[in-house]
């Protein structure tokens, strides 16, 4: 629910933890008020409005500061910066929109009055980045969707427009190990020298945080070989085509530049009635088959040839076979 | 052999050390009902039931936990996770689906009755590493002979078809990477500051399974770089190919080019009767003689150029000292 | 405001803290007395006139030396070195040529005349390691709008411009790295092990700068795969038009080969008049369309060979399908 | 000489110092007494036993346990197995096949019956592990001389024999790498932290090792990076061929097909006898030469047109001056 | 000045620092008498006289002992190996082969009679450091040039002797590399762990010579990169004239072959006088008008079309349009 600098400052006093969820960026005024009723550091408070900010995990003298993105992909790859402070009594989120990635912290709480609530900052605070983290894992599915159906496609018909979008997957991806990797590196700093304000007990849910960082990781990682893989068997994929048009090509002259040429010899004007050493072929008798049939010959030696490269024929039977085997 | 939860909670007191097997991650509420009996973390039991897990060993308030995955491969490569809990006096691994991987590890323990059953959870723990470790060797086995078969392919036709399947291969051989990795890790963090369960003596023992993770490593990385290779010489095959072919296409086109360019003179209808300068060839006693050893001198000098050129006789030649050197 | 060595020196017995912003490496002289009055080392002197400099922050028995670059961009990568000493009661930058980048030093040491001014060397050294590093920003975005249009322009033509202008914006990139990755090292050596001079206070503000410059190195990186798929992506559309002029020549020549050749055979000269087997279709009455007819079947024969392999026609529904979808 | 278990007992007793050089894996019998004799750990003798091991230095609570491979190069690179014990008053080298490796330490000994013998067991061992890494120069060298020729091939022309070569020369290569790494590790590793049979002056001499085997990784990566250049080089070999075909294909096309086109206009049979519109030039006095000038102004304006373009002539001189320059 | 060894034996009592600058590895025995007198370690003096060795700093009980190369690039690059060791009162350098590269040592040893020669060894041998050092940096320079050379000549013709140079030039780079990444690593161990006899003001000075290596290895990269950078250009350098030469192949083709159809079927010998239906074409008034009208239309149709899909005219003009933007 909506509340004013003046109701927290009352509530405050109220509760022993409390959790404020702020969202947007744009009014200046608020953020110093904020900054200035929490005891927030100047430069901090720079970090969450300046987007887009690399994830990290700040110590400062009198509280915590994580910063760091949610992703959101419906074709393309949206990215929400959220920063978290956490002090003395307090944990302040600010997102840059509304959004329903804290909807299952809130329940949580609804929930579990008595564990959540009462167990302190540290566990409010492992509860969102948890929830944060916990986003990343729909988008990396849904990349995966997309990879797979771009795999289809590759196999079935090596388009153009395939390029430009292995280029966008490719270039998501990309964008996610970027946020990902200092996001893990920061938990894993935590985990590794933990703040004194975070207990033993939620050391070991932020250890489990971080696991699934390197997951995300992992999983991304994964993806950019397949990125890789796709690439490069487009670009096979093309050689191989080229070449099967080249066959083609080469096939047709092969077969054709002689028999034209052929044709082109009885074709000449030389005057057979003139002197018998001048094209008798074109009186004799059987000077027409004979001429056809030479043609056959060399039509049929060439496609003999041909098949003894396996060009044609063989060639599609033994691409069967590798099918079935 | 099957144990209700409470035979389990009977045997428990009866033995210094257990060993409990079992398989299957549908059933929470027994995973749970397990958890509470050995007194599990919450999180380790999570993690036991959500796949795929990254490998890991972590080190819990009460016990020790471990997971990973056991690889089979028939043609494509399936994974089966397997998670360990070792607490005090008991040794609790759980794996998806019964399989014959820890076969080896029962039988050990029923010859040796003396030996392992008694030398305590740590030595157990081991087996079951162990017997982890080596159930990835086949599959490197099998690997290696999908790679030999398809090295040979890839030399003796280079069919599109190869491409798919070193795409295949590629991609399990990164798959089995991502799971080695972390797992060679987490046995290294172990072997280096080993839990207080593990005696010195186990230690050794660990130490080689660590050895063979690297090895398992080293085969994995010979055989990413084989793909690799592979690849590239695909490719390079494919460009071979594409050349000589288009070679076969330039032989033809610049030996008949001329040839029917020559007889298409010849073909040409000025009247030679009318005026003396035009194509008096036509009407020469050896006309047609001299046309067709106009074109055999050509044809000639075409093939003493491109056998001068190494394209063709020559270059075969050349093959075969090759192959003979 | 211009000053002489004499100034400089009676200045500096009245305030606490100076900033000496000198411009200009050629004076060799002045750079020695300037060396003497504040008792800078030799080998930092030397440094700060050799062109160009690795960026580093050294810890001299006196004082601080660091020396890095301000990039400008306008179409080339300019980069002007500078090198800023930091001992007692001053701080002293040196400049190849005079900018405007420490105009907004000067703007805020005149604004906040209480604050900056008199809070030491440390915060001044700060501001002006933070100017230099916001120097960067700008080019970051000027070459992100350089990748943009090349980006549209490989997409629309892929024309060989392309190749030249995208090397040197790799090259470009490469270099800004080379300048920055050191940058970043230098600045994470000062947070992790700050020299004496810095309190505490400005220490958080140094870990600002770090930040800065990793946020930089990020946007590097990125640039940096982003010009490997535009180069990635050029090679590709190249091999795809050249599949395109193949398949065009192909289609032609396929089409026209065999159409010549019939035109060719009835073209021959076999007197149809001396014997019946001599091409007796010259003859007859419908000889003519029926030699149409026969080219316009083979024609249309391989008219829907090439459609039904997806060279014509059908290839570009399928193209504009992707497109849409 | 050939010694019973029986008789080393014997000897052992007698010297202070022994060496004792094992050939063959295939006696399990033997290996299970001589580890009983000497007190050798149980998953050492199993790895000395299981081959290809990975090259690495064991500490075991009794004895030093060395595993490593002794290459031979010819034609197809082979690798031997030699394991290396070292307890107290004896070394024990255990090999897979007899060869002449160790002859160099059997001389040492012979010679420096003082120095050697008599200077304990981890000179011995630092003797044995120095020839082990001299073993591998030679293979180097002829690894070396194969690359040279192998260059020399590839620059003359190109032959598809090459690809096969060079792909072996790469996996050797690379097999050498994953060799040698562990060696250098395992050496390293024994000079930072040295167990404590190794006094400081055989520590030098250990150094001297690693600096040895550094060198061979080194030599290993520069022809790892030969073999990527030679590929590349390769690759680019056959574009520019497979160019230089196509340009041979385009120039001939180019120049016969616009003659051929004349050449056929005049085979046009329109009877210029019936119509002054009808082909007059078939009856003109000098047609015949002004189809010919026609077909001559054609092809020297090609050629003129090639020329200008470098593809003849033009093209094989700057060629040659390059060679020269 | 020559000296014996007598010679030395004295001078050495006579000074306290004495610089011997030696040369030739020829000569075994003076070696052997030298290493004697100095009291060198035997395997220092077997480093020394072993070409080529790893650029290494190694402590050993009487003296440090440096070894690197020096490079010399007069279109091939030649390496000299050069050894130093500094013990007592002595620094010893010997090099291969007689160059110029100390003179700048001698120079100032002779200038600073006071300064040089009495601040110790430690600053002698960083004078002969750095000495060798500052004789990359005009290898580099040569090195960038020919560089710039390559760049401008692939950019103008792409011709095949630009790949093998390209080859050599990168193999340069990667050997420099090679021998800088150990010296510079040697001089880094240098500084941090620096050995007694070094002060710590020649200290600053070492670090100075870490920097000017640091940047040896920088422009290497950068060469590196560069060098790749020119075979991705050559490469798709030629990958477009194949495109443009396979252009005006397709070009010429798609426009002659219609042509030369048309062309044939006006040379067939249908008997236009016998039946109505065969080709009355050739009996039309303007027959002839009407073929040749109908071959230009179809060649306009073509270039027509040729221009509409931008491979001619339009083309070019595009093209200038890039170089002017």
């Amino acid at each position: 629910r909506n509340a004013t600098i003046a109701q927290i400052r009352e509530l405050r006093n109220k509760y022993p933890v409390m959790w404020i969820d702020a969202v947007g960026l744009g009014d200046a005024a608020l953020i110093e008020e904020m900054g200035e009723l929490l005891g927030l550091h100047r430069l901090s408070l720079e970090d969450m409005a300046t987007v887009p900010q690399r994830s990290k995990v700040e110590d400062y003298p009198h509280h915590l500061f994580a910063v760091t993105q949610i992703p959101t992909y419906n074709g393309d790859l949206c990215l929400e910066q959220v920063s978290m402070f956490a002090g003395k009594g307090f944990v302040l989120s600010w997102r840059e929109h509304a959004g329903n990635c804290f909807d299952i912290v809130r329940k949580r709480l609804q929930v579990t009055n008595g564990t959540t609530r009462s167990s302190g900052v540290d566990y409010l605070l492992y509860a969102l980045v948890d929830a944060v983290i916990d986003s990343y894992f729909p988008v990396l599915e849904q990349l995966g969707e997309v990879f797979d159906e771009l795999d289809d496609r590759v196999e079935a018909d090596s388009e153009p427009a395939c390029i430009a979008q292995m280029r966008d997957l490719r270039h998501d991806v990309r964008q996610l190990r970027r946020i990902v990797w200092p996001l893990r590196d920061a938990i894993d700093d935590l985990v590794r020298s933990p703040p004194e304000q975070i207990t033993q007990e939620t050391l070991i849910h932020f250890r489990d945080c971080h696991d699934h960082a390197v997951q995300i990781m992992d999983t991304l990682e994964n993806y950019r070989d397949a990125g890789s893989d796709l690439r490069d068997y487009y670009a096979t994929s093309i050689s191989n085509r080229m070449n099967e048009t080249i066959k083609v090509l080469t096939i047709i002259s092969t077969i054709f530049m002689p028999l034209s040429f052929i044709a082109g010899v009885y074709g000449m004007n030389f005057d057979a009635h003139e002197s018998g050493w001048d094209m008798p072929e074109l009186r004799w008798k059987y000077g027409y088959p004979f001429a056809m049939g030479l043609m056959a010959v060399v039509a049929l030696g060439q496609l003999w040839f041909f098949r003894r490269r396996g060009w044609i024929g063989k060639g599609k039977q033994r691409g069967k076979s590798v099918d079935e085997g």
